[in-house]
């Protein structure tokens, strides 16, 4: 039960001597206590919590299942409920920005600041059977990507104008309108990273590997006024936010007709996420998906373009998902993050190039108790678009 | 010329006694190098400035006009360019996390941390013609925005879809795809705020006036999947985003017909944002033209209802913009900021209450050497939208 969620953080945060916690992100409130309102949530182990409501307090009444809730969240009237101390405070060090620790370090004296988003994140990262579900459902979304490229992919369409229709099709969907991440210094648009033939391989702004150059130097990444040319691989990859959960998910198109190479590539993309499914099971860690993803890489003769070129790879084949769009565990090379039954991911090889541009395949799947299951029944090929239909390259 | 602004930022660091600044935070460093690919730039006042770029250094000298560029952006490597100290090193603490701060604290032992974006954002709030062409042009965008409700808001559409062809018509205008805002906690939709009938004065989630209530819980702002019905109002406001430069506008819209009572609030609304328009020229206080409108919402007999009810009043008018969409000054009660030619501000009075919704304005101007001057020529009325045609309500 979600409420649940409260209980099994405040042990947590006990097993490793944290004496509370102060919650302040809209997606941690929103997992522990049921409302993304601007709040503050103080969870003492042993002692019931208490949500301190920023303003409106009857709005954060009428969506929370804490039971203690006060008006005015106000470090001052934080530090009465919290007590003398001496102690350790957990916060959201990796996305708290440093003014307000300092502030937070007036404000509690005796208590030792320490980062306990890392702790919040492990709980997070295993969903329940209702989260798996909205999980499915935000997978789903991407149908109406997939109709929208179909669409309107054609020859001399510019990639921003591409965009417009994704995004369209997307918040008629019931898409939020945009993507959680915790980044302070990088975001995406909510029809994520969409680019074409050169500009695939050209890695520019946040992203690490395929990122689209944008429309300007000072939103460098994304959809550009690239117009499309017959034969030219696209790719689009996003974060789909549906009611809060995120699935990310990416598909290659290429306009008009896919040559031998690209037809190779997408077979060869695919063996590769095939072999990370198969190795994905309770009690593997992160880095044998990763692993078992280079090896077929390696095998198949494309281990040089493997999520990246020239220096430039991306160490990850996939990251989990949930209420944001890159949760813990990246699964890299020689990461020790054992996986878990109810833990979701996202495994996304991708070939890059500037020989061919890039083939990106990205899926989301759920851990189950032998193996995973994919959330999504799209087919896991490159599409040929042709006259407003889109044909998979791959049986 | 924008390669001054380098020089001035060393200078205001000087003159407040700080030996260097380190800036990461993708619009200053697109301000202060031209570039806004990940860097840290290290500003030394009577010293050249370094560009560190944290990947592809072949991209970041073909954008930035700064002459030394490193690769790797490690504190390490910043270090050893900073030197031993002691003193005082300026850093953005407003919104770089509390965890990169303390790595940070360790990497330059010798050096107090203290916030440099202040004084960076004083700086920027004065823009040279070349950035208030950029405004106006990301002004003119709301075009689009004004023609897509004209077409689609009709009896029956659902905020989101109504959201959808914003967003469409956004990106096809060459908008970003997402606005930059200095908030750790918050974010907008592309399409910004857009609610309908009594959703109009539901205040929910990060924004402190009108928000929308949002599809869910977990992104509880903007569009939600509430039906238009005849005689409602309508209000989107938004953040329009053009090649880096924000403009912030809103309007106001009926369906079918305005009523005596809209024609009126209209008017009111209007007078007030004439009054801040009046009051504002080089000199005055950010206090003075929030004043100025407050006065005349009183004059007017709707004090109770500007910028909120009950109790939510959000105190300010308006604001500055930029690079990003909330800039200082904020123009609120007793802000003592005074204006400067050359800034830019947007002009926000709302009506807000349960009783008729919300009628929201707002307008951007650059501060001239004796007044103010509009960047957009749109008619700022209430439109009554009838078969996809948009009529203004006042002369």
């Amino acid at each position: 039960m979600a409420a649940d969620r409260l209980a099994r953080f405040a042990t947590a945060l006990g097993e490793a001597g944290v004496d509370a916690a102060l919650i302040s992100h809209p997606q941690d409130l929103f997992y522990l206590a049921g409302t993304a309102q601007p709040c503050n949530l103080l969870v003492l182990p042993g002692r019931e919590p208490v949500l301190f409501a920023r303003r409106f307090g009857a709005l954060v009444r009428s969506e929370t299942w804490v039971d203690r809730v006060r008006d005015g969240a106000g470090y001052r009237a934080v530090a009465a409920e919290l007590g003398l101390g001496p102690g350790r405070l957990g916060m959201e060090l990796d996305v708290l920005p440093a003014a307000l620790y300092l502030k937070a370090a007036e404000a509690f004296p005796s208590f030792e600041i320490l980062d306990c988003s890392a702790a919040l994140l492990e709980l997070r990262a295993v969903k329940d059977d209702a989260e798996v579900e909205a999980l499915r459902a935000a997978a789903a979304l991407f149908g109406a990507v997939h109709e929208a490229i179909a669409a309107h992919l054609r020859e001399g369409v510019a990639e921003h104008e591409l965009a417009a229709e994704v995004q369209r099709a997307l918040r008629r969907a019931g898409h939020a309108g945009l993507v959680a991440q915790r980044r302070w210094d990088a975001a995406l648009q909510p029809e994520g990273m969409l680019a074409s033939g050169p500009n695939l391989a050209t890695i520019s702004g946040g992203p690490v590997t395929v990122s689209g150059v944008g429309l300007s130097r000072a939103v460098p990444f994304g959809a550009s006024d690239r117009r499309v040319a017959r034969g030219d691989l696209v790719n689009i990859d996003l974060g789909l936010n549906l009611a809060g959960y995120h699935a990310d998910m990416a598909r290659t198109y290429v306009v008009g007709s896919a040559s031998e190479t690209v037809a190779a590539l997408a077979a060869k993309v695919r063996a590769v996420q095939d072999a990370c499914l198969s190795a994905i099971r309770p009690g593997v860690t992160a880095g044998d998906v990763y692993a078992a993803g280079l090896d077929v890489a390696r095998a198949a003769g494309v281990e040089d373009v493997f999520q990246g070129y020239d220096g430039t790879h991306g160490p990850y084949v996939g990251h989990g998902i949930g209420l944001e769009l890159d949760e813990p565990p990246v699964l890299g090379p020689g990461a020790s993050a054992r996986l878990r039954e109810g833990m979701v991911l996202a495994i996304e090889p991708k070939l890059i190039s500037p020989a061919f541009g890039a083939v990106n395949l990205e899926d989301d799947v759920v851990v189950t108790a032998d193996g995973c299951a994919l959330l999504s029944d799209l087919p896991r090929s490159v599409f040929v678009i042709d006259a407003g239909r889109a044909e998979a390259v791959l049986p």
